[in-house]
């Protein structure tokens, strides 16, 4: 690859909140080498490719901090319901029935796509499959995190707890070395999974090094079925006694939490993925976002898998978290424009470990970045770049992506995916999923 | 115009809840006059243009029930502020600075361009220099009911309830017979105005056989300082002993109401316009859309101003609607999908009283149409059209806008604009309000 120019009218920097013009950044082979007026680096990198963006701004791509992205394929496929109909009588059925490598590839191919095409470049997935989910990632050159679910239920993938962790440690071992993906260890959520099994997956982080990446505190029943039924104390304070909160920890959903929680949260250093839009389609509840920001917690963003949201608009999900936290505060200079952005980019690179190679644009960094048009109507004016980013923008303005340098999207067209055929697989598990 | 005959893939019928295929929709002049199956269309129709939309959903345009659309030369101008902040310090020295015909004309052609782009056919305004705004409207050929603001305070517009009247029956007057445009008084809020005003709206409405548009309970300050410091009452109680609730009026926002109150607005006819991202943005609270939809309340769907929301995208209020009603009411099965469609089509048609020629795909009615092409990424697979409208849909994929017959957006493009030439009356508006 050659070294690229990229001339934007507004540069965002994260780690200082700054909004650079004038500036250049320039990419060689998968690095941010240098960030530097124009013509210092037109100087410098004579020879370089320049790609002029005279209209847009250039932030880092977005982090999906939660999503189970081979649920593309069930986008849809039943809205409007109470929790546990929709899971029983709907999701699993239909998982049950028809997930398998094959549908985890195309699944999670079509949800790589829609996310880069939308300036997300890099997800933390939590779903069944893992090798389909890593090798799709691999295929189109997008940055994942792969969570492998464990848990005590059996499912066509496996039968116990002990044959999701064999599967998971294999599929760990055949991607060792991938610079692009990542393993968590994914216990699914408290009311799922044993104490002795929390054990064993706690043991196996620390030993490998790995992350834990698990659903905490999304309804309220799980935590009265905790405190009530199962365990007399509520799913974090359980978690926290089995050594949970010691590993690097990301907890999803997070949307019930006392003071002491957000306190215990913060001291412990537990990231949480909020996920807005599948809160509420969920009536899962209001997650207190500007009390854990203010506490210290690092809170990222989520979609949540495309069945219960229904779409992976990270865009779409960092402006419903500025709004929400304003409305569930009653504040409204809860969540400023900035804070939000930095959820969506070094507070999910954070959550992952990842800070060192993404999240901001800092040479040494890897070259995930997004250009985003600002010249279509719905941005028009643009007083400040930063409060368009984040209330204003449509996910179709990103006209460019690079994730570790590799153009993904040039002038709003994919590269690396053929649309047709996306389209084409995603109408095949249509009819083989619902057929009329 | 020559009759266009429609082929969408599915043609959503509004009033009877029904998707129907291989059927065909005809346009003659302004109006609907046919839906029927394909065959039969092309038979009877032989002559007609025909346009295929093999991968479109078929729909009414969408009915914005509450906005101030020249305040997008305002958008993002200041943000992440408390509401009297932003008021005082921001909002309101701008306008008086810089409010005038030409500010208001410019900003409600930009207002109406980024709304056709969306899927919007028709607007419910409210505003100052009202003729400006019916002159924007009816340059484009959109359908916009113009609210003439009346209230105490001087502005550059008028100094006095009296002079706001004359001037807001002056501009009925000079539009009078006008099929796109229609007005209604807009005494701006419980706060803004006085008894004796009120009263007088309310006899004018009546002799002129005008409806009403007027802010009401958007915020609990205005509840408390009403009942506490100024009338001894909540306002809706106020309005309802001056008679305003006999009128035909549209309540926009009504976020705060109690079961006594909700039960009120049902028995009287009143029209809500719930505007859920402004309410989040501002903190004002959550409306309780869900009881006020159980209790038979007409709910429509609006926008608010693009400086507190900051997009005008109703596909994104109606499913941030639907997100929200589950939220708030701790019921995932709250504001279904049909029900979201209906409140940013019919309801709104009802509010405004021109159900009886736009808000539904309806023989007779004016031809207001949109088409969504379901094919990208982000609606793949498509189980169900509706579902994907209302949770899934980005604005961009409108593809065809029609306003009374005449074609608006045509593959994506606009017909009566120039895009460029308004992006730089946009960046000359901004360049003097915010000169740099």
């Amino acid at each position: 690859m050659s070294t690229q120019i990229l001339l934007p009218r507004w540069l965002i920097q994260i780690e200082t909140r700054e909004v650079l013009t004038g500036h250049a950044l320039v990419i060689k082979q998968d690095r941010i080498v240098a960030v530097l007026p124009v013509a210092d680096a037109i100087a410098r990198f004579a020879d370089a490719e320049r790609i002029d963006l005279p209209e847009h701004a250039l932030l880092p791509g977005l982090v999906n901090l939660h999503t189970h992205s081979a649920m593309t394929l069930l986008r849809g496929y039943a809205d409007d319901l109470a929790l546990m109909d929709w899971l029983n009588d709907h999701i699993w059925p239909a998982e049950g029935a028809h997930v398998s490598d094959e549908f985890v590839f195309d699944g999670t191919q079509l949800a790589i796509a829609e996310m880069i095409r939308g300036g997300t470049t890099c997800a933390n997935d939590m779903y069944f499959h893992h090798g389909a989910v890593a090798r799709a990632a691999l295929a189109s050159g997008f940055r994942m995190m792969v969570g492998c679910s464990i848990l005590e239920f059996p499912t066509p993938y496996a039968a116990d707890a002990d044959q999701y962790i064999r599967r998971a440690l294999a599929c760990i071992d055949e991607f060792a070395g991938e610079s692009l993906v990542g393993f968590t260890l994914a216990p699914h959520a408290p009311y799922s999974v044993s104490d002795a099994t929390f054990g064993r997956v706690i043991t196996l982080a620390d030993e490998l090094g790995l992350g834990i990446h698990c659903h905490i505190h999304e309804t309220q029943d799980e935590i009265d079925d905790s405190l009530r039924r199962q365990h007399g104390v509520r799913p974090l304070e359980r978690l926290a006694r089995l050594g949970l909160l010691d590993s690097p920890l990301i907890a999803a959903h997070m949307v019930h939490t006392t003071d002491a929680e957000i306190a215990l949260l913060a001291q412990r250093g537990v990231h949480v993925s909020h996920n807005p839009a599948s809160n509420l389609k969920l009536a899962s509840g209001f997650a207190r976002i500007a009390d854990q920001l203010a506490a210290g917690i690092n809170v990222g963003i989520g979609t949540d898998g495309a069945a219960s949201n229904n779409k992976l608009d990270l865009f779409a999900e960092l402006r419903l978290a500025a709004l929400l936290a304003k409305g569930q505060s009653g504040n409204p200079t809860a969540l400023p424009a900035w804070q939000a952005l930095e959820m969506a980019t070094i507070n999910g690179a954070k959550a992952l470990g990842w800070d060192d190679r993404i999240g901001s644009l800092e040479v040494g960094k890897q070259a995930d970045v997004i250009a985003v048009d600002l010249s279509a109507l719905g941005t028009q004016p643009a007083y400040d770049p930063v409060s368009h980013l984040v209330y204003a923008v449509d996910r179709n303005q990103v006209s460019h992506v690079w994730i570790a340098g590799v153009p993904q999207l040039v002038n709003g067209e994919l590269t690396r995916f053929k649309s047709a055929q996306l389209v084409a697989n995603a109408r095949r598990w249509q009819a083989r999923i619902a057929p009329r």
